[in-house]
């Protein structure tokens, strides 16, 4: 699996090379990124191969381009929204509106409003919200999917930050603490019809995941039983990591679906309809960031420092959280072939004003001159879309690659862009 | 001093009144930003009372809205531009060009040919950039000073990642290891007229910015030696700490500029012209972020749970490296009250579906209620201009206060600008 994750290094070369001869970049780009669209459908198919009946929904927050949503878009996936602005961002992109998945652990008043009314699918949070919606919804019975995000306290993973399923969680309501509210939600709201949870992501193996969604259908099938009525949807989450360094080996989708037709096979029946939020799974790895390096020079430590033109602004946890956040980087020669001389330890540094902004300290990596190219690899989740603008560099251009061919995801932009951003 | 450089309680209620008094805000606001403009004058004076004769550039990284800059240029400040894009920043807000000061440690060739053309002061970050502009400039002597950075490495203040000037610091020229190299840039440069250095910011006490600057005053004094000419132009940075908690007292204006006369005397000579680049120390007081809460409820280990709007999209530091960085919250009622009610420990939880997002636990509040506002105080500086899209919420309005009156700084995002961004 660890292999072909991921774009293989000479994949990466033939991707810098069709970017080039596109004639889409500008002839002094600094740095641009580029979307694999191909391999993104094939991580997508994998997982329509895995789960065929499930309906997905790929996490906006791991990659918001318009362009980018369209393509799952019209491969079958639905969208996941963590904001109301994102489901504006799956409406832009095509998705119909029983396909927008709308989570958000603070949703107002009027953001349930328009949504219900629009036949988006709701995940109510916890029972606060639980309230509003039922304030808002009175007898009604809203056409899509309300379901109720259980937390099911399995403990966190490896990284705590991303870890959402600990006692002290922010996000859903307690399987423990708030059971019998639970209960008693699903028996006097007819209209809530799913459970819904997620356990984490990147850094929670697949006994976390799988431990957490049997405690799930545990409830829910309590839930069954004491409501004497079918809750017919399962939202499992997302949380499936992505390999970013040789060796890794994340399950596959076709893993993860065994594990859990093993452990929890009520899940597979043909009354279940199962739900899934992936992100990073699908992004990671279908996406590679590339800077011109634009200058190389020892270090006082005795290393030598390569500065290129993508720092904290597109990396922001590697820089903040590097001991949990890691990428692997290439060196291309200007022609996009991979440097592979006799490695030497590097720091990377980015570009901002700001003494943080080194990308990796002892990176082995040939010496490489002024004008080669640094490639970051698995950038396709969690880094445009969280884009920080501090000292405020445009954003490069992004590409979209489709078996060779090129086309403009999104634009660079340029400094005027930036003023009218501040105006 | 630390209770003078920070704005009251009593006086963030006045601001939040005055927002929701001035009609600019929509009536659902679920949030809003302002930045105190007559705040932020007062610390301009104080550093022009301070430094009477000093060349002062703020730094735009701090807080790049234009009509903030402007106010700056407008008191007779100049402006500090961190990438080619905030030129273009200080340039829209007004700033003459010989009194923009471009600093990047990755200039590009373009970029410096485009900053000399226009004359814009620069400071040459490395030797590697310095043979650049010497194939630049040829015999030609621009017009604006040009200086060279020194890494004086005087060590890391108390937050590693701001400080700038240890060994292995991706920053300027080694002091000890190219002293040689310094010396006959300025030899063979007539146009090399400028010294210029930066410590770090928040973290770094006085002893270590006064030192700093002391190595690079015996530095330009034996430069001139040699060189037999004037090397007028001493660029001090910034990096005067702010204060973000009670008791916190970092120096005063006046106590630098008297720590800095005492011990390097020669840098206040009239032959001498002073720079400064401060950012934080005049903006992180100037402003304050207010949302509404949206939930308040029980957390499973024991402390009360309330949601707030804003999260890691606007204190990206301080949920990422939370150690290192804090803020003070109110709790003010809708009146804009100060409740000062019992305390209890609460997690503050921002917006994000990211379970970091977690703006404090443990903070002693009254038990406020759905509907309450939390103020964030003192989120001046590096909030708003970190700015990070995770999860796309639109940034809110943010509004600039003046003795009272309120006025538009920037408009709030709409879903449909969320939209345009990744389109």
């Amino acid at each position: 699996m660890s292999q072909s994750s991921r774009i293989s290094p000479l994949g990466v070369g033939d991707i810098y090379r069709a970017a080039f001869q596109s004639g889409l970049l500008a002839e002094n780009a600094k740095s641009f990124l580029v979307h694999d669209l191909s391999w993104m459908k094939s991580r997508i198919n994998e997982f329509q191969d895995a789960f065929p009946k499930a309906k997905h929904a790929l996490a906006i927050k791991a990659n918001p381009l318009v362009k980018v949503l369209r393509v799952a878009v019209e491969c079958g996936f639905g969208l996941e929204a963590a904001s109301i602005e994102e489901v504006a961002l799956a409406t832009a992109a095509g998705c119909p509106a029983n396909r927008i998945v709308f989570d958000s652990p603070a949703k107002t008043h009027q953001e349930i409003e328009e949504t219900l009314r629009r036949g988006v699918v709701l995940n109510i949070d916890n029972l606060t919200e639980l309230a509003r919606v039922e304030s808002i919804l009175g007898t009604s019975h809203p056409a899509a999917p309300i379901g109720l995000r259980i937390n099911t306290e399995v403990g966190a993973g490896r990284i705590s930050q991303t870890s959402v399923a600990g006692t002290g969680s922010k996000f859903g309501v307690s399987i423990s603490r708030e059971r019998h509210e639970i209960v008693a939600a699903f028996s006097r709201n007819p209209w809530l019809n799913a459970i819904h949870t997620h356990v984490g992501s990147q850094g929670c193996g697949l006994h976390l995941l799988v431990d957490a969604i049997a405690k799930v259908e545990q409830l829910r099938l309590e839930v069954q039983a004491a409501t004497r009525r079918a809750i017919p949807n399962v939202n499992i989450g997302g949380g499936l990591p992505a390999a970013y360094l040789q060796g890794d080996t994340p399950p596959t989708p076709r893993e993860y679906a065994d594990a859990l037709r093993s452990r929890v096979p009520s899940l597979f029946r043909p009354d279940v309809t199962l739900f899934t939020e992936f992100g990073r799974a699908i992004q990671a790895n279908s996406g590679a960031a590339f800077s011109r390096i634009e200058s190389v020079r020892p270090l006082g430590n005795g290393e030598q420092l390569v500065v290129i033109h993508l720092g904290a602004d597109l990396l922001l946890r590697p820089v903040y959280r590097s001991d949990d956040w890691k990428h692997e980087f290439l060196c291309l020669d200007p022609s996009g072939d991979v440097i592979v001389d006799d490695v030497e330890p590097t720091t990377i540094a980015g570009p901002l004003c700001f003494a943080g902004d080194i990308l990796g300290r002892g990176v082995p990596l040939p010496r490489p001159r002024e004008g080669d190219w640094i490639a970051i690899c698995d950038t396709g989740a969690y880094t445009l879309s969280m884009w920080s603008r501090h000292c405020n560099r445009a954003i490069p251009a992004v590409l979209g690659y489709d078996e060779g061919s090129v086309t403009m995801l999104r634009n660079a932009e340029t400094p005027q862009d930036i003023v009218r951003m501040w105006s």
